[in-house]
């Protein structure tokens, strides 16, 4: 697989880093424009938390580890100071959107906002360990820890106690983060939580039945038999089964590895659209009606990040059905998503894999999933020989 | 145009009606199932108050305005019955919805629910007068009005005074419902509150240089350059058009009338879509990529209201544009939303006219639109000399 390496990095560092580098930098009221047209032209000048934090932390990323490169650091920093600046309320929550001027627009009520902007002051701070950055990243993931088990506060619409549910995105996220985060906690606190994310994500929003994770349960883990508790979500599914084999690596737990890797081929299996290719965007787990009326669409980040998690699974098993499926996910994702009149890749497709959006960046596609996943599909397949070698030596196959 | 007249009246009496009769009555916890799918099975059982509304309003309609059946009294009553039981919080805001043995599932953030369950017991109780009723009706209608400056309360995720929006939604629903509450309020009211909508609608929310009306604009009725500012909802302008020219009939405001058979018209030519038929569910007033994922879709309301809207036009001013646009709707719309397999109609279809969801009821759909248009056509088409007649009177045509 060593000439998807040279092309994942090609990619990422020829097509897609120049462009958010030229179209993405507010110069005049610094952060990031992410709402990008096909061409890289600003569309709309709002600026959105969760993509502010986002970049910062790409830049921070490549600098650490792909080159040092001064434009990367200079990127990280200009969206840092932005974020510093704008990005907080009185309490030090995160806002969910600000005006190009900084000002806020959307309160702080989505606590991914908090997530990726801990994520990118964290990264900032390994790369340029300046106090402040830390501080702020510590404080916002203790925030988060803190808000974790009512993450909307105020703004949830539930009725309390009739049906309390459990959603798994912050789960998901909190066992990347809990890594990511890792040089500014606790070694006791990042231990204690990265077993029990592994419980919640492995165990609590596993579904015996059919093998899959769900999006909500019960807050025992029960199925709930509503429309939120019928919900599967691919995409989420496939990038916490990455997330998880990174800890799972670095616990040395073969049988959680292969857990993680039979999980994310069932829901390949389930969520591939044998009609027109592609893993669809939502799905029901008895196959009813979804709320979502965009269920059938292609998602780039779905995509991408099950690019990433082929690509990991293979490299720590071996086994050929990863493979396989990176092959099928490659040929679809390079001739649907990536453009080839400009730079960067579209992120919405409609069922048929036809552009939906003819937009680079927007309201929730920044300069994130494309080129993370380009450089965890380079790296991971780079080191291959090396992490094969180390699954081996774990008796994996 | 009398053949239509016909054929929309059978529809209604012969398969839409006797769909929900049939299928969405809980008898043993009262109140309706919804979510119904294609051949009328219940597939989720929660209950959502919009729609226990409209039931309500549909039956206690028919009752009166198509013919005194009992076995329609008798459904009204049993939405009322369940809605007065288990509807409201303390301070008599509605829930967005509840579970089928009616506790509250989803708080009251949500304003169209009191919209819809006033709606519902004003009608009832033009059938079947118990003061309860109209007590309900008329608390609720005020609560609204209360309301009517911050319908979102403290679920308002907007951070306040950086960019205050106002949007369509809720003077177009007030538009129809003054109307429809008519008998239980004070004539001073209702007429200045038609003034002020006809206002709101028509010179607040129209955006000049388009000629069609915008989903949100700045409290002094300027064009915000934002998603939401620049959102197009073509139903809601095409529906609002039809609300406001029964106010202007009623006023006998001829030129009235014509602005909103001219805007109606105008967003009919914008809102269809030239490649595969029908009418768009979202569109940027700029051709910007939109927020809505579900844009191109094709949704039954949309296409319903627009055949209420042309009829009621052709009706009131003869004029050959609308008896052209309502024969393009219906070919579509029959050809399309109505299924030839079960009783009533699908709701929502991709860009190609294809079933996206095989449901006939839902979180969102309900007995209603599709009901309430097939009424509204056949009775303003059987009509149709007699208003002519009226609207020459006018100096229409």
């Amino acid at each position: 697989m060593n000439h998807y390496s040279t092309l994942y990095k090609q990619e990422l560092l020829e097509n897609v880093i120049p462009f958010w580098m030229k179209h993405s930098k507010d110069e005049e009221h610094g952060g990031f424009y992410t709402c990008l047209d096909q061409f890289g032209k600003v569309f709309d000048t709002d600026k959105f938390i969760w993509l502010q934090g986002r970049e910062t932390w790409m830049f921070s990323m490549l600098y650490d580890k792909v080159a040092p490169k001064q434009e990367w650091l200079d990127m990280a920093v200009h969206g840092a100071d932005f974020l510093k600046k704008h990005g907080r309320d009185a309490e030090g929550n995160f806002y969910f959107s600000l005006t190009k001027q900084g000002q806020p627009l959307v309160q702080p009520y989505n606590i991914f906002s908090d997530c990726f902007a801990a994520m990118g002051f964290g990264a900032l701070y390994k790369v340029k360990p300046e106090d402040e950055y830390a501080d702020i990243a510590r404080k916002t993931f203790q925030n988060i820890l803190n808000r974790r088990e009512n993450p909307k506060g105020k703004y949830s619409k539930a009725y309390p106690g009739t049906r309390n549910l459990r959603n798994f995105s912050l789960p998901m996220i909190l066992s990347n983060l809990s890594l990511e985060m890792e040089h500014l906690l606790d070694k006791s606190l990042v231990d204690s939580l990265m077993q029990e994310i592994i419980h919640e994500v492995m165990e609590v929003f596993y579904h015996e039945e059919s093998g899959l994770i769900l999006e909500n349960v019960y807050e025992d883990g029960s199925f709930a038999d509503c429309f939120e508790g019928r919900l599967l979500n691919p995409g989420h599914i496939i990038e916490a089964m990455w997330f998880i084999m990174d800890l799972a690596v670095r616990l040395k737990d073969q049988a959680l590895i292969n857990r993680t890797v039979e999980i994310a081929l069932r829901t390949l299996e389930s969520g591939w659209d044998n009609e027109f290719g592609g893993i669809l965007y939502f799905q029901d787990i008895k196959g009813h009606p979804v709320q979502q009326l965009e269920w059938d669409q292609k998602l780039w980040w779905v995509h991408v990040e099950a690019l990433v998690c082929m690509a990991k699974a293979y490299a720590v098993t071996g086994d050929e059905r990863c493979q396989r499926w990176f092959e099928k996910l490659h040929d679809y994702t390079w001739n649907h998503f990536r453009d080839d009149q400009y730079s960067e890749w579209f992120g919405y497709l409609n069922r048929r894999g036809e552009v939906l959006l003819p937009l680079k960046g927007g309201k929730w596609k920044g300069c994130f999933h494309v080129p993370r996943a380009l450089y965890q599909v380079y790296s991971t397949l780079e080191n291959c020989k090396m992490e094969v070698a180390q699954a081996e030596k774990l008796g994996a196959r």
